[in-house]
């Protein structure tokens, strides 16, 4: 398992503090170094707070600053950040508005955010919007047993960009759910990872397959298949999401999301392929977004998130943003 | 060989297809698509204009745009761009005041761009500099002979603020000269790459063994070493590249840059493991970069590049720019 790092036990402790180095001009460690959070916070504005394992670099960390998140809780790698992290965070960057929790769909991350909701509920005004865009994990129609992928990404910056605006809490809770059902999200692997810690390959897969509905933890997905081409990946990936996905909105958003070993080249062709396939379903793509943003350590794979947005939705999408992972208008 | 791609023939054209189709609001395709430009074109500004062989992305075509480059002209996979793509691009970018081609130091690369210069030299005013940051390909003092690579984009940047000012093509030319001696780069692999067209992997190493001094065409490196650890890993490339770098200018820009499969969160750890190495050499780093950005297709490895710029070349770089791949201050 060679990965540039030094120990399994101080590598996400380094990592977090490069990234912080990195990027000053938008972030600083909050207090003990519980959480990352942005320079500036902004009086009467609903703090939004997220944050997750580690292994998912850029997402949450990348995402704090201008318009998008206030603070996000790290946790060891695949790992929930602990309560105590979480309630430091809110402490800190509650301004009198309320705390906006996004919190990614998973056992582990949901239990301490809801504790740590109710550690700190008899001092702040707190609320939860849970991401569960994947759409392997679970068929029925509410949502339920779903995981929080890279779509995540897309309910934090229009959150962001409305808590930007001074919309109060509950208004923003109203928008994070009611966004829940337009926001789908399918993955797909050509490697497994090693983890760490452990130092064992989650899956192994051999030189002609690869794993289809794959999550942002090395796990497995919902079924292995012969390797053949980007274009079939692709329509298997965009035909599933649009058998599932609610269009009460009608404005698309493709965002392609490398899993953290795949270039750029590959994602772009990718896109391209997207792009055709979704428009053979009269879906009109009006805002992309092609990069690595919600990673699972090194694999070797992508995931094809759509939304269907109104157009206020746009509005708050195209709004300032100025983070370490995305920056436009400011 | 698992690829996102369909055939070896077709993918750079759909890779680039997509890559403007995601990123209409800074390129457009030129004539005939034989290259990408920026939209907006700056009447009595000089055009800079580079490119090379696909398989580097996001270099160069997510550079094209306000303050940085006017076009990018992209080859076959590791193969020059031919001289009628960038003679096409000169035509169609120069609004008066000339063109400026930074060309990595490649044999290939420098002819078709010499030839290219020839052709057009009749009705436009050309002038040309060569990236030739790579620490791994000659030890001689004058710069013949080193490779371009990741480094070619801090040139491509500061030549492309100073454009957006308006500076004459001479002094362009002589800012891009003197960054020369002050930009260095080496890079390590922890894996090899499989060219499309040959499904050859260009060099194989063992479980525990990686590659010093790789370019970013796959090619084997300087020496193949024992995997231990990122510290060990960053300093080594760290003190090359100080053994080697003019250091008269003071102000450090540390490049950490991902060669494409290798994810965020390692770069973060990088960045943070040069940053001590580099301040226990009295280096003081006032500006950072880390992240993707120019890739050998899908290997697993990093390149550390340091530049020593003066405060004028500082301000350059803060200075706005508005690109797929670099966006701030616009």
């Amino acid at each position: 398992m060679k990965k540039f790092m030094n120990t399994a036990q101080t590598m996400v402790a380094e990592s977090v503090e490069g990234f912080v180095r990195a990027h000053e001009e938008f972030v600083v460690f909050g207090a003990e170094r519980k959480f990352i959070r942005r320079h500036h916070l902004v009086p009467g504005k609903v703090a939004i707070i997220s944050g997750g394992g580690a292994g998912h670099e850029p997402m949450h960390i990348g995402f704090v600053g201008h318009g998008m998140l206030d603070a996000a809780c790290v946790g060891h790698i695949f790992t929930s950040p602990t309560p105590d992290q979480i309630v430091s965070a809110i402490e800190e960057t509650d301004t009198g508005a309320g705390c906006l929790l996004v919190v990614k769909n998973y056992d582990g991350d949901v239990m301490n955010f809801e504790m740590a909701a109710e550690m700190a509920s008899g001092r702040h005004r707190i609320e939860m919007v849970l991401a569960c865009d994947d759409i392997e994990t679970a068929r029925a129609g509410d949502g339920r047993g779903r995981r929080g992928v890279a779509g995540t990404l897309i309910t934090e910056r229009l959150l962001g960009a409305a808590a930007e605006r001074c919309v109060p809490i509950a208004e923003l809770k109203a928008i994070g759910d009611s966004l829940s059902s337009r926001i789908r999200s399918m993955g797909v692997a050509l490697t497994g990872v090693a983890v760490p810690h452990t130092q064992r390959t989650t899956f192994t897969l051999g030189p002609d397959e690869i794993e289809m509905g794959v999550g942002i933890h090395g796990e497995p997905g919902h079924s292995r298949e012969p390797f053949s081409n980007v274009d079939t990946i692709v329509r298997r990936l965009s035909e599933t999401i649009l058998s599932d996905i609610s269009r009460s909105a009608d404005k698309g958003l493709l965002l392609v999301n490398g899993l953290g070993g795949t270039p750029p080249a590959e994602l772009y062709l990718a896109y391209n392929s997207a792009l055709g396939i979704l428009s053979e379903h009269g879906v009109r793509i009006e805002r992309s977004l092609v990069g690595t943003y919600a990673t699972s350590l090194d694999m070797q794979g992508l995931s094809i998130t759509l939304a269907f947005l109104t157009d206020e939705e746009l509005s708050l999408w195209d709004s300032p943003v100025a983070t370490a992972a995305l920056r436009w208008g400011c």
